[in-house]
């Protein structure tokens, strides 16, 4: 009998080994992996020390030993590698985004409740055992009526017209980049952690630069090579952007994000104004919660189960003050997602970023985009429940 | 013969008494101080240690041994004083916001111009050594050009509806108040630093509280007490509010104000990113400007003058790590200020924020109110020069 | 054939599960784990996710396919058995210490030499990337001279006479507790970042309980429970102490550690100053690294491996901004350990911390001990190579 | 009738008109300063807006209208200067050291008791409001009782073998320097906040360079210059140093002092382990002090009177968040000073540093320098009451 959950992990470019070792981490077993090509797939199995390179999507669809499929591939591909895989009977992590349009996302979240299977996706940034922490303390009555929702998520790799990606391609990555890519973890994170909703944005993007130098080959995110053969491509997805927003309360607030920020490599900021307190958090210094106080003096948890929520202490595994980081995320994420399947909970209310979450970031990024179009106040469609 | 100059002061609340004090560390002979009854200008003078507590305007403006007058009455005086100074041969440093509307401080602008008198508005933050650093790091060729200016002003000391000062009431402070008492200051501030002006914003403000618990009694600013009586008053003010920018080159930016934001008792940031680096810099921490690299490790800059520029090492004081404040700010505004007096020079360039640039900020001001009341976005007027 | 090398972990308190993960990160098989009751051993396996749960240390040893043993056991047990998996062929990576004295420790420094094994010391914090960051650092013209090298290692687990662990006692732990749990992981981090060695020390140690109240029945590390039964025990232990040092150029130096500073989580910082430059790290935010100049702004380098030294982006896994914390040191350990073992590289000069590194750190404490309780200076005894 | 108290100024170096512009400041009437010539006393009376340079140290005290002498000569001054004044009837505060031995500090203590004079040093960074704050808050049940006390004061200004200054050489800044200069305000302060005495010490000092640079001319403290002739002198002060202590009840702890860590402009840091909370403070940050607590996240007190302890708010002049610094801890001594003198109180305790604190200083730099020498614990000669 197999009693632990089995895993195919597709995809082999920045986060697909990110997977893979959290999985391990989180007692998932990898049964293989997936790359753009059977030679691929190969040689990451082996760097990975995975049993197997898969040779095709349907391989690994096929492949009976496969609990579920982490889809880590390029976001033109979610869409229908994500339906696939529920049409399979293989639960699905997927990347984000979930799809490359909301048609595409409402379809997939229709598919995942028929299909009884866990269909999540990876907004890692919520597994931030503090930002878990600040959800927590966002529902007492400590901290009161939510009043305004502010920060930012900047990074500085795309700065150059030098620098280049294949997500800042429109066709490849989408239409929106800098929103897409990293504000929506943003609003994903803020959303998770007050409990409201988006209700309109009014945004203003900038593509800072309208050309940047395509490499001839391939380039992988987070890196820069200075002496590949390069030629110019007009660019049309944002570097940068501003965003008003109103939420379903009567909240207000307002995002900056940015791949520009020279020396901020990673930076997501928030600062969320209780009518009792304040909470701040910074991913550059993820073990520490900032807790705004008016009449004492204001408090910085360290990540510490001892002192923290139990819905927070659950999704950290060491001491306080022994750091955890990025990887950490990923391991908590799957170790929550894989303790919905052996427990066979596939409810709609789940502790992981459903599908239903992954649907609501497009439906705002759509209305983002549309919004800085017509230089206008738009309202975020809402999802027909 | 009298070589020093000498100043009167104008009001007796929170920031009377702080241009006092600097104007004094200065090197400026202050003559007296006028209050908003005789009794309380000669109780001024006694606690300030000065030698006149002046017993009207009028008395202050036939002072013929007072070179310059310092306004720091309640907003609603600014433009009649101010005026009556500038008509009196008397130069003048008012406290912001210079007038209650555009229309008013146009005029100023133009009555300063004719008098050949220095006219200056107090903003004050300016001066912050690194500030001076920041403006002229921002013209050098490593920064290269704007991309985007953001941050936020943030304070705590309204954030409960018991709360109250004179500043809430529209009649008394105009019918802006957070974007106008501090957000102005962070305009001026990032214009200063960056040397662009800001031609459209979209704005959305919050009242938070839309009533207000009104003591019987006077209060003063960033005082709570919690015994008096008091009764309802209905809040039209904005407690906090979110704006779109766009500045007069390509730059976009946004900006957050807000007086109900826990913990945050005078918090003023901004990041500004460059083509080449950035600059970031909290008035929680004045005396450190980071910059931002992407190549190298990113800088924190101690405020020492043996390392700034020497526009901004003028305004400094003290050798490097031995900190600087808030009333030091008020102390190089105006050792600038009175060395313009001094040398004679009251042409249209001039080192301290001029009345141009009072005006500036209330024509951004009206801009600001138009776009949060037409949820849309606003030119900014241009002053026709 | 088995190409991918095949780990026991011995010990199943807070650090043998750490162990565990980390070996699966840095892709090397565990065969299985042993605790101190054959009950046990089977309960850690299946928690852990491993294959075998032993049932004594020689079944470890007698396992064909364990090629090395990690022994996290506690520290009386670590000279026995570390020489028996030497005597047995297994490789071994000991947590420290390495031995309850000094001849127990010399002694397996020769068994190490003499076997042919990899024998490594788990000093993981030399594995935050920005300590190998600084040990490149340090030796580079820009640093210059070695100055003086001081710091603390402090935590609050052990504040309250309530507080309870085997570490406590003098006969479980050794006679020095904060100074050989934790201060030794600061003297061999400052010996590894400047590559020199402590030569004398005066130390003056303090036992700020000197009776604690103990639990019936068993306690973990860094965990407190108020219901328990208690007696008194008489503690001769430290919690706490200073210790000047000489190094083995003409640097001078101190250390203080502490087990009872409330609010210090697990907080280890230094500050090594240069003749040229100073470098300064806090475990608490272990992703930067802070670069003290005199005559430029000073630097704070955030963890990018684009912008490190190759000898420090080799021990790190992730791009810049995306931290990485205290689990990620024992990955990176290992997958040093193991890299040298499949490289068949049992040399005496090794990336990890090796037998002798844990020797000295013995001889240190030894000379420690004596100092306090000579209340003079002390030369550290220097093991004959 | 002169009601407002007068003060003359004795020296015009880097700390004489910071002693003018804080007179001011705190209402105290500046009659004039003298410089190392009459030449000089003219040119700082003129550059400081002063009335008077004075000719002659006798003319200072036969000055009738000065009611206190402020002493910020060079060290070797101090003793005889401040025995003139006392017996010339004035009141005096005199910059560290008192005295260049405990006989004269010891004598000045007496004169003092019997002028009936105010007698003060001007340990000034007691006056960082925090500072008070930290003073008020060890007094308490929460803190508990002192366990141990550790910091640090360094600087770089003295980095360089070029670096010159007059308090490098043993005859002008007496045979300590470091220690004497910068460890006695950590020493003063710490002891100030605790309440406790330094009974013994064992010090281990650096001198890091043997030889330095002396420029033909003169030099000012915190400037560098490049392009004058030198000839090189032979140093015997130290550079650095690290020293135990033992307090007088069970207290332990340890400083670091230096003149040579690149990056630290001036840099105090201190850290005080209470039996319930911690307190710690960096005087490159002054107006934050954090509390540790262990069995709730630690606080970060921002400097605002509406938060602090009644001692703590009497000694700070501006709201929440209005950041005040090194200039300021100069104008609230002073305050407290002429607070006293106003109200005739000579009583044996003040709350400014009185002459046996600064005695105390002497004593302890006596005991460092022997301890130093001597390479053993050395007990801190108690003052004879």
């Amino acid at each position: 009998m197999n009693t632990q959950p089995c895993a195919a992990v597709v995809g082999t470019g920045f986060i697909g080994p990110v997977h893979v070792e959290a999985l391990k981490r989180a007692g998932v077993q990898v049964t293989g992996i997936l790359g753009s090509s059977p030679a691929k797939s190969v040689a990451a199995a082996q760097s990975l020390g995975l049993p197997r390179g898969y040779q095709s999507f349907d391989e690994v669809l096929a492949d009976e030993t496969v609990d579920a499929v982490h889809l880590t591939t390029p976001n033109r591909f979610h869409f229908e590698q994500a339906a696939a895989c529920l049409r399979s009977g293989k639960h699905v992590m997927c990347e984000k985004p979930l799809a490359m349009n909301s048609a595409q996302s409402q379809e997939l979240v229709q598919l995942a409740r028929q299909s009884g299977l866990a269909a999540g996706v990876a907004y890692n940034i919520r597994f931030y055992p503090l930002c878990h922490e600040a959800a927590a303390r966002a529902r007492t009555a400590d901290f009161g009526d939510c009043l305004h929702i502010t920060g930012s998520y900047v990074q500085d790799w795309l700065l150059k017209p030098t620098d280049y990606n294949w997500r800042v391609i429109a066709e490849d990555g989408g239409e929106l980049r800098a929103v897409a890519d990293i504000g929506t973890h943003w609003l994903d994170l803020v959303q998770f952690v007050t409990g409201l909703h988006v209700q309109s944005v009014c945004a203003d993007l900038q593509t800072v630069h309208a050309t940047r130098q395509r490499p001839t080959g391939e380039t992988r995110s987070f890196s820069h090579s200075n002496d590949a053969a390069t030629h110019p491509v007009s660019i049309t997805t944002e570097d940068a952007g501003c965003i008003l927003l109103k939420f379903s309360d009567l909240s207000r607030g307002s995002l900056h994000v940015s791949q520009t920020t020279a020396g901020r490599k990673n930076c997501l900021r928030f600062e969320i104004a209780g009518s009792g307190q304040s909470l701040a958090w910074d991913s550059q210094q993820p073990n520490s919660l900032w807790i705004g106080h008016r009449d004492r003096p204001s408090e910085t948890l360290i990540r510490d189960p001892a002192l923290m929520s139990p819905s927070a202490a659950q999704v950290t595994s060491y001491p306080g003050g022994h750091n955890e980081g990025f990887p950490d995320t990923f391991k908590q994420l799957f170790r929550t997602f894989y303790a919905s399947i052996e427990a066979h909970d596939f409810g709609p209310s789940q502790k992981y970023p459903m599908f239903i979450d992954g649907h609501r970031e497009i439906l705002l990024c759509e209305a983002i985009l549309q919004s800085h179009r017509q230089q206008a106040w738009v309202d975020v469609d809402r999802f027909e429940d």
